[in-house]
């Protein structure tokens, strides 16, 4: 097609043409396109803090493309000692809990202090089909247009451990990038807080007073997991049921034994609606941080974080390579009819699977 | 040394020789001794309900010797055709909820019918130092002496995974041996119940009145695999407490979907020490198989399980064998040192060690 042509944007006489019209522009603009950002030009440009790279850098750690991946583990490797220097805080609840307006409302606190805050995000029902929670990024309006921001919504995937190692991957160029501050957020209905408690620092749980824990969809299990708990929403009507809850909270957190960190976990009421209580929660996050680079702890959880999912990802290989080994899938499909015949046991046919 | 000297045993002129200090009868002990039984005879005596030879051969199960390993495969495959005629009841609860009471009362509401009950356990803190829930029989007096009830202990093992796999394997056994009832008893403080809802056809949560969750250290999850929770120790000043609890779990239960078994899960009291209730709960255990064996649920279920365990088992093999690798070994922890060191990301150090 002739760009020169005469079309819609060029009805209007005396209106000199934009200049991607031209055709000489438009080469340009084609050759940047195809033309790729060497790995260097993108190691440099991240730890100089260009977001635009950033973006590109997380694209690649997100492709299926296996070039991309080598790419991006080279980026990676490099940006490495230049990340690690930041503090990562999971952040979970139900849906209705108020996250995005958390976000926001923490997120500007920690900007208006001179803080840069990426907030990433893992979460399980995102694929291209679905979308994600921070996908609908106008919901954090005032967060979206802060410069010291950056906000990106989780990786699509097909495995939930697959969309959390991108997620973990992204963190580290983030903070190569100088962003001193990471939020990850989750919904906390499924395994996902599970993963995204095992890539952060402290963990931190939304709630909604007056609601029973069958209600709100909380797995015990995350609430063990919890080095925060906040009682969201406690404002108006909503106050005194938020009080009453975390009395409650507290009984129950002193219920369990006293973390490995020496941090004994704390409930605060807050609502982010109305910036209540904001001030208080990042400074219980700076008590906690500060106890633990003391203690040690910092360091020790983050080393046995690494080898979590250096053995996770292992054994997630392992079992891909075993399974899409067309000659497995066969046999696996006759096994598994051995088994409804009651031919074989479940043991047996394993052991015949892993003799092919 | 020779037998026929004269010894404690031969003091008394006038008694006749017991039979088996002749030299006769210890060559004929000794040849017993060291012959093995062949897989056949094993077999052939399961199968006509041979206690002594079913309780060999879940030792076979249970031994980490391969020769053994071997045997018992080739045992459990022949016992295949004679098993899955049995039901299969799952038994949870913390220590002090009264499960060895209960499964006594319960068990000898069984044999009371004509019924064979095998009891089974998987406990994930038994080992050979630590003993385990079933290893004290003392506390099921009347069902270890009832002829128509076997009871055996935990497997021990390093892993919860085998320990459940040798367990599931014995109930295969007690199938073919003739046991129509298989109970399947584990604390529910772990991930131990996962492990046994996957193996049975029923799940059954004991519980106490008055206690928490949280002082009862029940994961939210194992309430939503149980088929049915009975409120045990209901007698006395207690017996208030437990009708309060039985209405409040009844409310809880209503809040999760409805099963795919289209079962809904009940709520009982009970007083196992009392005898009190056991036939209700007998009464409700025989409606939930009619109603899954009506809609096939049933066989379906058996099928998934069987399907659970053959993946498990190769992910579990596929682990062991990557592990064991000597030069895997050497490698993961360089690794592991190059993480520490922040050379490397755990993903791209999982990269190098599955390419070796």
């Amino acid at each position: 097609m002739d760009i020169n042509k005469k079309s819609a944007l060029q009805e209007k006489d005396g209106v000199s043409k934009p200049e991607t019209t031209s055709s000489f522009s438009a080469e340009i603009i084609k050759k940047n396109r195809t033309k790729r950002n060497s790995t260097e030009e993108f190691i440099a440009k991240i730890i100089a803090g260009n977001i635009t790279f950033l973006s590109k850098a997380i694209t690649l750690v997100e492709s299926t493309n296996s070039k991309h991946q080598e790419k991006a583990n080279k980026i990676l490797e490099a940006c490495l000692p230049f990340a690690n220097k930041s503090i990562r805080i999971g952040i979970t609840g139900v849906p209705g809990v108020g996250k995005s307006t958390f976000i926001e409302a923490f997120g500007k606190h920690l900007t208006a202090q001179g803080k840069k805050v990426a907030v990433l995000a893992v979460d399980p029902s995102s694929s291209v089909n679905k979308g994600s929670i921070l996908g609908d990024k106008t919901r954090m309006e005032q967060l979206v247009t802060d410069k010291n921001a950056f906000i990106r919504p989780s990786p699509s995937g097909t495995s939930l451990g697959g969309v959390a190692q991108k997620t973990r991957e992204s963190i580290i160029l983030c903070e190569a990038a100088g962003f001193d501050t990471i939020l990850i957020e989750t919904v906390g209905v499924g395994q996902s807080e599970t993963l995204v408690h095992s890539m952060v620092d402290f963990f931190l749980l939304l709630k909604l007073a007056g609601a029973g824990d069958e209600l709100q969809g909380i797995k015990r299990g995350i609430i063990e997991m919890a080095d925060a708990i906040v009682i969201n929403k406690a404002d108006g009507e909503n106050e005194k049921n938020a009080k009453i809850a975390k009395v409650e909270f507290n009984r129950a957190l002193h219920l369990y034994p006293l973390k490995e960190s020496n941090w004994q976990p704390k409930v605060l009421t807050a609502s982010a609606l109305h910036h209540f209580n904001i001030d208080k929660i990042d400074a219980m996050i700076n008590r906690y941080f500060n106890l633990t680079k003391e203690n040690n702890y910092f360091n020790q959880k983050r080393n046995e974080q690494n080898k979590f999912w250096l053995l996770s990802t292992i054994e997630q290989q392992l079992k891909d390579n075993f399974y899409q080994n067309p000659k497995i899938k066969i046999a696996l499909q006759e096994e598994i009819l051995n088994l409804k015949n009651k031919k074989t046991t479940p043991f047996n046919a394993a052991k015949r699977l892993l003799n092919l």
